[in-house]
């Protein structure tokens, strides 16, 4: 049953044309590297098919041969989930850039069809082209693609308001491990007719299957936006003026992100053109959004009351409202510079935890006591969807700092396990939106329950009964 | 393997106590007996555990001798999903009534963890104490328990806004066919950590594990709402409204139900005290209601310029704005009344499907054709969640009109499908809110692709390789 690399890359380019496969290293390299250097592993070859029927022909041969298969989208994984580990059979991995239309969108619906391989922010654009909005939004949207973002059930900042991908996802075509194709793609709000079959493959991490179509949720494009920046003492206050924001705005709030003053000061040092946006010094900062379809000056008289409202009860030290377009944009602009400004400053060791909201304050405390019984001292930003109770928390060394480290690879792993711990003494979880990949497999087997794992172990056996997608990704093989 | 039924009820009366397990006739009435009384079978005994560890038990009492479980809730199923019946091996009943606690609110989180027997109004009133919502609501909520509401992905008048039960469940604890228990109550917003088990149970009528636990999301409480009645010339204007009002009320939108003159003029004759809202006579009727959390002066205005806007276009031929709770009241009383009404008329046909949004004018007047093509000019009653695209189209017989029908049955089966039908020529589903149960099995193997037939039989015998939970319920089984 398993054959070599050469037979199945000779099977694909005799049935789908040796311009769609690709083998020579130089082709290779931007599939096998992902974006951040940090993962690279060998591959049996790239395919890159140009129709579902092609996706699942070519499965059906990797299938027949007993080859892995890597369904790969635009590649901007943060944790190594879409280029080859260094274990195991080289896989194929099977690209999905060529499938890439927009097929059709029923505004009346609320609803769209595309392929897999659409990028992000073209999904959003022809979303936008028919007056309606798709909310999923996140800082790869330039060059990830639709089934990646589905794949992984992916985050980011509109969470608060619209949900993740998975709570936008009506639908979907997926080409399973046998080859045979799955049409999923009914558009309705409500069907109840048998198991959901959708949210399976929504967060599978490519190990049940290939995207290769979805139907999409859209939203009324909101006409009006208010922005404020606001100066506080502590995350226990911001929890306080998120409850405020929730009860008087209710769907309104649409942003809601928390960071503390070490992650603004490395924004304004190391990124051109980034001020504070208050007068003075606070401790944390909020960036709160609201948007809505009615008028603008609705929104930002509803905000101004709010913050009035809190300042005095005592919980805002200083706040400001965006004026126009550009001081919103400008506002945002700090918060989109984080990753940037975070590299150029030094060696940030990030984690993806998520609490209860009601948490919050607290996993930041205890984080800050974990990490520093094993590092007195140790600077850490915070950079927290806090609405979503999704706290990205930091451990944080300059680059002077991190040479004096000596192992380098073992005060990673520390640092990512007291956090980690903290989060799961307050029953939260390891990975929020960024999932699994390479980096979090340990804390699969050593967080998960025994009944979880071996559910999921019976799922992907049952799936992929040859463990041909993804083998050893996301689900810990039975031990 | 296989014990007989004495077998079962001694184990679990040694196990559980004598005063955890009925077997009376008198006793089981109330659990065998679908509260319309079309659906009954026997059953080895009813069990009412007091604590999931109970539930595990029972059911591992019942796995070990083979003997079928059936999970029961409130037993409010229209589809006979709750009850024995009359082909196969006895079940064993668990009834959860007995698991009842609100285990705990986190008003900040804005979640709740409850025993899968608790009441849905009981849940409902809980969340309000804290100044929450939780917002799936149904005629039955004062019988039925949320563990059955989520086994069936119950729907309602809430949809628009908030979704199905699906999109208000965060984390699940289910005793599993074998006995072992998952907990996965999570209460969190975000977590990537390999498949989300608990949208395989929701919406699994009891084939899969019987839900004891669950986490429920909650939103903040509506303080102010606006109602109106609108009378209109057909379904097609109805969608031009409800584009109007998602693009300028986005959230705020609540409810959008649309009735045809029939079921109108049946609510009034049939009905103490319900009167047209409207001076005239229109051939259509939509309940429109906005809930927002500012001021209802805001809403009402919004309201009404949203129908002057329409009035002016044409698109609405009468309307009027409730002026007070009272009043909003007395609209949505005869919204509430259909069931009651068309039961006194005559006998109604109730089906149950969704179409896209944008497909349901279509869909009536398909459907209408459809019908008239058997039975010529014959009336139909129309209620829809319109804004879901869930229309229930209900071929209507006065009594007097029913009984010179020859065979019932046969009259009853060709009228649902031939509008199941036209629902599957336009996309749709045959079940949007009321599952399968005994009704639909049919339709599962008429209208399912193979693949994903066979995907749901994998699952099913992986999670269940017995059997024994709902046989024959909501999986055709492999054939």
């Amino acid at each position: 049953m398993h054959g070599t690399g050469l037979d199945v890359v000779a099977a694909l380019k005799a049935s789908l044309g040796a311009d769609s496969v690709l083998t020579e290293p130089a082709d290779l390299a931007g599939y096998i590297h992902d974006w951040r250097e940090r993962y690279t592993g060998p591959a049996a070859c790239v395919v890159l098919p140009r129709t579902t029927a092609e996706v699942a022909e070519a499965v059906r041969i990797c299938a027949a041969r007993g080859v892995p298969v890597l369904p790969q989208g635009g590649n901007t994984s943060l944790c190594g989930g879409a280029v080859p580990g260094t274990q195991g059979q080289p896989p194929v991995i099977v690209a999905l850039s060529r499938l890439r239309r927009i097929r059709s969108v029923d505004a009346a619906n609320n609803t769209m069809v595309v392929d897999g391989g659409c990028v992000l922010a073209a999904v959003q654009e022809a979303a936008a082209a028919a007056n309606r909005l798709y909310p999923v939004s996140l800082g790869a949207e330039g060059s990830c693609q639709i089934a990646g973002t589905i794949a992984t059930n992916a985050g980011g900042t509109a969470v608060l308001r619209y949900g993740n991908t998975r709570e936008n996802v009506l639908g979907l075509e997926v080409v399973l491990p046998d080859g045979s194709i799955w049409d999923g793609l009914k558009a309705l709000r409500k069907n109840n007719t048998g198991y959901d079959l959708k949210h399976l493959f929504i967060g599978s991490e490519g190990t049940l299957g290939i995207i290769t179509g979805a139907t999409l949720k859209l939203h009324p494009l909101p006409s009006s936006h208010a922005v404020a920046w606001i100066g506080l003492a502590n995350p226990s206050v911001a929890l306080d003026l998120l409850g405020r924001f929730q009860s008087t705005c209710g769907a309104r709030l649409s942003g809601f992100e928390l960071i503390n003053k070490l992650q603004l000061d490395l924004v304004i040092a190391h990124v051109p053109d980034r001020r504070n946006p208050l007068a003075g010094s606070h401790d944390w900062h909020l960036l709160v959004e609201l948007a809505d379809n009615g008028a603008e000056e609705e929104l930002t008289s509803t905000l101004s009351r709010v913050l009035e409202e809190a300042m005095e009860a005592g919980l805002v030290e200083d706040a400001v409202i965006a004026a126009s377009e550009a001081q919103r944009h400008t506002l945002w602009e700090i918060r989109h510079s984080v990753s940037e400004a975070n590299k150029k400053a030094g060696v940030g060791l990030t984690t993806d935890c998520a609490v209860p909201v009601s948490a919050v304050p607290t996993f930041i405390e205890k984080a800050a006591e974990a990490m520093w019984a094993e590092v007195p001292g140790l600077p850490y930003i915070v950079v927290a969807h806090m609405g979503d109770g999704n706290v990205h928390f930091i451990p944080f060394f300059t680059y002077p700092q991190w040479e004096e480290v000596e192992d380098k690879e073992a005060m990673a792993h520390k640092m990512r396990h007291v956090v980690i711990d903290v989060s799961n003494q307050l029953d939260g979880t390891f990975s929020a939106e960024h999932g699994v990949g390479q980096t979090l497999m340990a804390e699969m087997t050593n967080y998960k329950s025994p009944v979880e794992l071996k559910l999921m172990q019976a799922i992907k056996a049952t799936i992929d009964p040859q463990n041909l997608f993804n083998p050893g990704r996301l689900i810990p093989p039975k031990g």
